[in-house]
């Protein structure tokens, strides 16, 4: 889960791009590579959303600092978190797994009741998919289908400058507690347990890394209201996932520092760590919070909305020029570029 | 790719029955887990046939006997096969790449290259996908989506006793194919080089190997004249997937051994190395033909349009009762049961 080398990240952009040279187009293909899901439509009246992931064990997860159940749980929580970001009803599950001899069935088990866990929260059945032996380390491949009123979706090309941007929850509190995690099996852990924020906030902040929570309902509202112009999940970091919201609606960005949703748990973190909770929330993946852009005329609306359905929403910046580029305010109203970094899922 | 253990495959067994026991069900589920490819209503005149695989360096694939390019138009015929034996249409594809660091982007490049000339030959789009770093071996999700008419696909479990069973194109190439490969990597190669058969069939072999094709106008045709009650396509070896039609159908079956479709350059490596070459067709995995059963009605019919229709199809067998298990009729019509041998892609 360390940040990745700038170098790996352009080459990662240059894979991305060699994908998308092969896009294809067919009549009922609404939206192909690069959003969170593709789009078909189905019927007259229905849009599918399709998304698929591969999860690698030591760069997605690893077995030290999660167990079996845990992975399952989280793995299907990454794809219930990219069709809530669409605005979609998530449906059918596929799960194939590449699994290694030292494994049991009893494991296996597990990964299967912590993926069937989250499903069930959200509904969805499992229908598919199938297992093989792996020489190398334990691989999952998810593919997850929701569906969506055709012609309503939330896709990350629609934001416009002036439009407010926003996300749910908090951010920051998944870094911080996989920091936690990792700090258990470090040698130096003693010396840093002294220091820590109290067992309370750990509790938090190891369970936002763990057991994340798809803001399903959220993008379904999101998307059923027409209030977002634009949305993404927070799977990569701020950092990264804004500047696909970005570069796909052709924007820049200004993100007030100061405004970011920070747990008191993350800031309790922050302080005993002294790190910078605006950085945890910044460049911290995982969160699966959505983030999103609405347009001026709306705010008033969503505001009140979110207050009576009990979600939590905080407005963190304004869509700017492209020529603005991505830019953050610190607390002195400085304005700097965003960092370039984006969570790209490695372990250090 | 050796055969594994019984033991391993009673393994995978368990694994695909706790898979099961989490099968889920929904009102527009048509069919779930335990077929080639789990179908859904799209729509009163439209099923949606989805499958996904995983496809494991060293498990797989080994790049030591295959290039980039033949990797990723080998994972999508894989499920193009699936698709085929659905006898639905395969339109969109998407595809997960985990990979190791010691890529470059050309072998990138020439996966994608691979995977969409495959793509191509059967006007499928891809859709979508992400990529992802890998700290073991190369790891490929693919998954398949196809349309059919409603009411109508190829399922495993509808075979009855007294239907004629068939098979397209021939058997046992691709293991002869990837035995070929494997000598020229072995040290005694020189040794056994000197048996080989000549130069052509030994090309042929290979090529069904590297590039086999999935049967997807066959199986179009299958399900869209109702010529078929139940269809698998042969990924794991007849021998397996016979099983998976007989299990799913509640029957068993006689094969004859001597009515096997072997190609001439299948016979010709079966004589060079002494090997039987029922035991290549019966127990070689991944020729991607298709296996079907046929109501007696419609054995006329059938190969009357198959010739017609250039098709290569062989009447392999009969479905029998239950009780009468899976059995092998040698040449000299001598009965012994199918041995229990699944493909299940594993290399030596």
């Amino acid at each position: 889960m360390a940040r990745r080398k700038v170098a790996s990240i352009a080459e990662f952009s240059l894979i991305r791009a060699i994908a998308r040279r092969f896009a294809g187009r067919a009549p009922s293909l609404i939206k192909g590579i690069g959003d969170d899901a593709a789009v078909i439509e189905a019927n007259e009246s229905v849009w599918w959303c399709v998304t698929t992931d591969l999860l690698a064990e030591g760069v997605h997860f690893d077995l030290k600092t999660a167990d079996p159940r845990t992975i399952g749980y989280r793995a299907a929580m990454a794809n219930l978190s990219d069709i809530a970001a669409m605005g979609a009803v998530p449906c059918y599950l596929l799960m194939t797994l590449a699994i290694p001899r030292r494994f049991t069935s009893t494991s296996i088990f597990a990964i299967y009741e912590g993926l069937m866990e989250a499903c069930r929260l959200h509904h969805v059945a499992l229908i598919g998919g199938d297992t093989s032996a792996s020489r190398a380390g334990l691989f999952l491949g998810i593919t997850l289908i929701g569906t969506t009123a055709a012609g309503r979706a939330l896709f990350r090309h629609g934001a416009v400058v002036g439009d407010h941007i926003y996300v749910t929850g908090t951010l920051g509190d998944s870094l911080a507690g996989f920091k936690l995690l990792s700090e258990r099996r470090s040698p130096r852990s003693t010396n840093r347990r002294s220091l820590s924020p109290p067992a309370a906030d750990r509790r938090i902040l190891i369970e936002r890394h763990l057991r994340p929570s798809a803001r399903v309902k959220e993008g379904q509202w999101l998307n059923r209201e027409q209030l977002a112009s634009a949305a993404i999940d927070l799977s990569d970091g701020l950092s990264g996932d804004l500047r696909h919201i970005c570069e796909a609606s052709g924007v820049g960005a200004e993100i007030d520092g100061g405004a970011l949703p920070i747990s008191p748990s993350c800031q309790a973190y922050a302080e005993s760590r002294r790190l910078s909770p605006v950085g945890l929330a910044v460049e911290g993946g995982e969160d699966y919070e959505l983030l999103f852009t609405v347009p001026p005329r709306m705010r008033a609306t969503i505001e009140r909305q979110a207050r009576a359905r009990g979600f939590r929403i905080t407005r963190i910046g304004t869509v700017r020029h492209r020529r603005f580029g991505i830019q953050l305010k610190d607390a002195d109203g400085i304005m700097r570029p965003m960092p370039i970094t984006s969570y790209e899922h490695f372990f250090a």
